[in-house]
């Protein structure tokens, strides 16, 4: 549920191979079940698309399935699911969010429409289930199954994200499990699909799917750190924007339950309409409490127990060397 | 895709009994998918399913297996999953339409907001799908792919309907394909998803689903006359809104094309803001240029040729003889 751009980090040069190999394994695939859709709804779907995703959860499924089997083949009906589903998540949250703009250019609901955004994202959602069921492997109804689970907890994240924005104080706790939901249920999905549909192990499916989770968590932690002191030239969104829809991310919910007396200060900004300087002022406060290096730590922790997930169980080398890699990479960003 | 409430007509006296039959056996588990959805969720979508729609297509996925099978037990996820799927069609729409009362209450967007219904919407076709491939019938995954091609379908009905509405004229052919599309689709889904799950042949669902796909086409041309000339305490919603929208439905492209210099006239006048008068003016037009004569006449053929594809295959009589009555009383109505 998060779109912020990945740049380049220190530790690696660039997008990990794995990524740009999605990009190009899943687009014969994601061209033609889009060229299925209704042409209003396609022209806004392709424009949504042409935004320039990195595809991160199709490089996790394809990767996923060559861990198990050593082939990403049998896998590219589940990475171009995922991609669906995480596509149509956006499209949506939007909408919801009243985001005008999604990495510099006006969003699918700005562009055409609130009717068309919600048929659109509607469509995408359903297409995603059925390039599943469409699928020739004998697990395909049981990853179609798990992509509708993982599609449930991600809405459910959505909402408990939206409710969070009226409650005066979320504990840490609480913002973690809907991070779970929110991010984590989808890489979660991804981490696991491609390797159900080649026919994982349950326990190779369990690992899996535990390293997509933690990600997930250490990724959003990692998003929201972003979300107030990220460079908006780097993020393609406005810094600020987290901070005046009261959202209770975890370096604000780690902030409120510092102890500290300021925190009944921030809790207070925090229920108002916000002014540009108090914007400021909420940033330097959770700061000072100590949010953010709290979330930073607790991205670091989740990234270690994705990473040390992948060891419970036996998967090929070089794809799992690639899975650490990925994890790395979108964890490590302009902090 | 629509919602007007079904009266009593001159032929039937109530709903028939596999209507009533319906509500109560698809009641428990219902109750049960709805309560695993998210608290704010949940509120929304227990508050619009106690709306108290007529569980029309449960009771068409119950008696097509009852037809092939005859029993209704093996068709119940069939059931639960098309009134989830309709149902998130009609949270959607409302947003779509921008309409605040559906049967005489508050929309969900209206009392919970758009962000609300939006997701609240995405829940319920997501819990659509979970539902069928939970089902243990070894046609379950086949069911669900039927039902996902169906809510694809609907969907582009819905972008073509959206479309029409900046066209000028839409020809009756057109207009009975978005129908098709819209309304029937479901229907035809409705009308054989139960008989999938038993194990129907491919003859039985072909001829199953024509008369859903029929009894849909039919449903709509009465809808759309009702749309213009019903009554709203008996319908539950605005007769003018159609119009007021330029919504190209049946009888207004039958109008439009009846050839007459008025027709014209017609399209302008569906061009612009109508002002009261103008809609009064408008369906006056379309009544004058056989409009309504032209939609209620296609709703007939199609009635027919709904009963006639159930004659096409081997059906227990009494559930045939039971679809025959949804039939009628779905387009028997304060015409």
């Amino acid at each position: 549920m998060t779109s912020t751009s990945l740049p380049a980090s220190s530790i690696v040069a660039g997008p990990p191979p794995s990524l740009q190999r999605a990009v190009a394994v899943i687009e014969p695939m994601l061209d033609e079940v889009v060229g299925r859709l209704s042409p209003t709804i396609e022209s806004a779907v392709r424009y949504h698309l042409a935004s320039g995703g990195k595809r991160v959860r199709a490089a996790l499924a394809l990767l996923s399935a060559a861990a198990v089997s050593g082939d990403e083949a049998g896998a590219v009906a589940g990475a171009v699911g995922i991609e669906l589903v995480h596509n149509f998540s956006l499209i949506h949250d939007d909408i919801i969010d009243g985001d005008e703009s999604r990495r510099g250019r006006p969003t699918v609901w700005s562009k055409f429409g609130v009717g068309t955004a919600v048929i659109a994202g509607d469509a995408v959602l359903a297409l995603a289930n059925q390039v599943l069921l469409e699928d020739p492997s004998p697990y395909a109804a049981r990853a179609a199954a798990f992509l509708g689970t993982a599609t449930q907890q991600m809405i459910a994240g959505q909402a408990d994200d939206m409710a969070f924005e009226t409650e005066r104080v979320v504990s840490v706790e609480r913002c973690v499990e809907m991070s779970r939901c929110k991010t984590g249920a989808l890489l979660r999905c991804a981490s696991a699909l491609g390797a159900i549909l080649v026919g994982a192990t349950d326990a190779q499916v369990e690992a899996l799917g535990d390293y997509g989770t933690h990600l997930g968590i250490a990724f959003q932690a990692i998003d929201d750190v972003l979300g107030i002191w990220g460079d908006p030239e780097a993020t393609g969104k406005s810094a600020a924007n987290d901070v005046l829809r009261h959202k209770k991310t975890i370096p604000i919910a780690a902030a409120l339950a510092s102890g500290d007396p300021s925190a009944d200060t921030l809790a207070d900004l925090l229920t108002g309409d916000l002014a540009p300087e108090d914007v400021v002022r909420v940033a330097a406060l959770v700061d000072e409490l100590g949010g953010r290096r709290h979330a930073l730590a607790l991205a670091d922790r989740h990234l270690g127990a994705a990473i040390a997930a992948l060891e419970r169980v036996s998967l090929a080398a070089e794809p799992r060397a690639e899975l650490v890699m990925v994890a790395h990479y979108v964890t490590e960003r302009d902090r």
